[in-house]
């Protein structure tokens, strides 16, 4: 049987909700405040899953320092006190909405780990909405 | 693949925990202090969890402002400050376990959203005792 | 310099606000939803503050263990699953208002603690609703 | 004996920590990562703290609805999903720190309030950072 | 459809990680902190989640009391204020990771269980590192 | 009026609560689990407290950046993973209880902080059980 082992991680970032190919009033109609052309924030809360099998030698299924250096690295130090819509590569093109940053942030750390481990994100943009991918 | 988006609602109600069918004396062996005739209460908060496929034209699943409006108008304003054993028409004839609660509100849920999605409720009646449906 | 400890401690109870001099109009109207005939109910989180000076043979301002059984034989045991309107003596003539909850538990625990260690107690019916007494 | 009530309230907000009477490398070195020109964000949670007596009559210091109301629509409503740095009056010449936050809204609930209550605010701009005033 | 229910208890233990066959500098290089020889310590919070049907008589999945008993008889007394290398048998021959004692309280907790009920545990070694058996 | 700033910072850490003056059956009688002489341990969640008055400059009370920098150093680096009764030069003469931790913390941060600031110093051993120094 298999065994999931999660890390916490958290990052501070503004960003807007906006679709470039709408008008203003249709963006603010769907995205409402949060749709403000001077952008606000959140303070957000990462949750790496990560799962597969014990090894028998360490008693880990990952080194969760390893772990957490991997998301500081390439999520953390990428997205912490950033404007999402304008300092992130990733969403120049993509609206930074909660499920498409969890789905960013799945890409990115999908490549590093090895394919033996199964993963899955959540994350908290606030403490009474949050997402998770893959459901 | 999927994602799941979560949306956190809370509301404060009393119940008592009661089979009509049974002796006082097998309800209050059973039930224990939660069978007090004269109720007690929770802080109920309240975790609905939808899963389907991100709109690539918002990167929302669901509109969180929506979903968090469809809870309120269904089911908090139903039970918040609320006695559930008398006031909530569901629990007329239905034990108010969390159990019961959690698969109550998820009925409730399910006629409202799109067959699209899937829905799963989490409830808590503490922070130590809590219940999710479906499985 | 003095140092302060603190335990906390939780029970489930029912209540109603309501002044028994009032009309039932004037009732609905100050008190609202809290009026329900039938009751509502809270998680209560309840801190209990003592302050003195350590004890340089145990290094414990007060033994913890002994400040947790005092709390539950004397609070938690008599107001868990409890309706306060109904079942508890104190507020058969005093509305269990937040404030008067924290007020009836403060004279509860101020006669049991030796008179060396001053006390405050923290009172939490909801998480967004708290009181403490004395400020 | 006096007694406090608080009461939770949160916003979300972007700002940039920045003193326009420096320059751009003085404050890079004193500001560091929160002095993004593009600016960042954070849910900021807010407890507002009332002291005085209780009312006999209610058995309330101060009709937490009435209060809830008041922080919503002078502070809350005000900052909410707002650039603190752009959109906020308060802040158009005064840098957006916690303590400064933590001031200018202690400074608009403190005229709202009657002169017989004692006011506090607490501001946490995360969780392992915040401040309080009066101290 | 199945229903899940959760109960959370928690325990403060000491430990060390450590692979008897490896020499001092390979634990070392691998622990790090984690292998100080001289310990160190948790407040460990374990959620048990039970799946199954709820019973139409009672509106129960299982009676959350029992479960609760059950947990602190086989799992919480014996580890609770423990140091899980020295005095815990199932870790006389077993590295003491997260994953291993979620495996450990999950063979105790099975072995207990009527077949009917399906068992998960989670446990928490800190609010940033936690782990789920089976996944 | 002068303002607080509060900084969270955490360790983990064993101990045991003994007095070497009294014999095992006082220590055990009076310390219960807590006296085990293999030790047991805790996540410890340290809030640090200055007060003083606002830079008017940065509106900053005291940079947080360097007050974290400066628990780490001085507290966290020397306790984390640690055993406080072997490894932690302050606690070879005296009894590691929460109180004395808190004290010893406040000793270390005092000298170090300029003296315009206040300090105080809260110790969270569990999330029930936790001290303030000085009141």
């Amino acid at each position: 049987m298999k065994i999931s082992v999660f890390r916490k991680e958290h990052f501070n970032a503004a960003h807007r909700l906006h679709n470039p190919r709408w008008s203003d009033e249709k963006n603010a109609r769907v995205f409402g405040k949060c749709n403000n052309p001077n952008y606000h924030g959140h303070n957000y809360e990462l949750i790496v899953q990560v799962t597969g099998e014990v090894d028998p030698e360490t008693g880990y299924l990952i080194d969760m320092k390893v772990l957490s250096d991997l998301i500081k690295e390439h999520v953390t130090e990428k997205f912490d006190h950033k404007n999402l819509s304008l300092d992130v590569e990733e969403f120049q093109d993509l609206n930074p909405s909660a499920e498409n940053i969890a789905i960013v942030i799945w890409r990115i750390l999908r490549q590093l780990l090895e394919d033996k481990y199964e993963l899955k994100v959540k994350l908290y943009e606030t403490e009474r909405n949050f997402v998770e991918f893959p459901a």
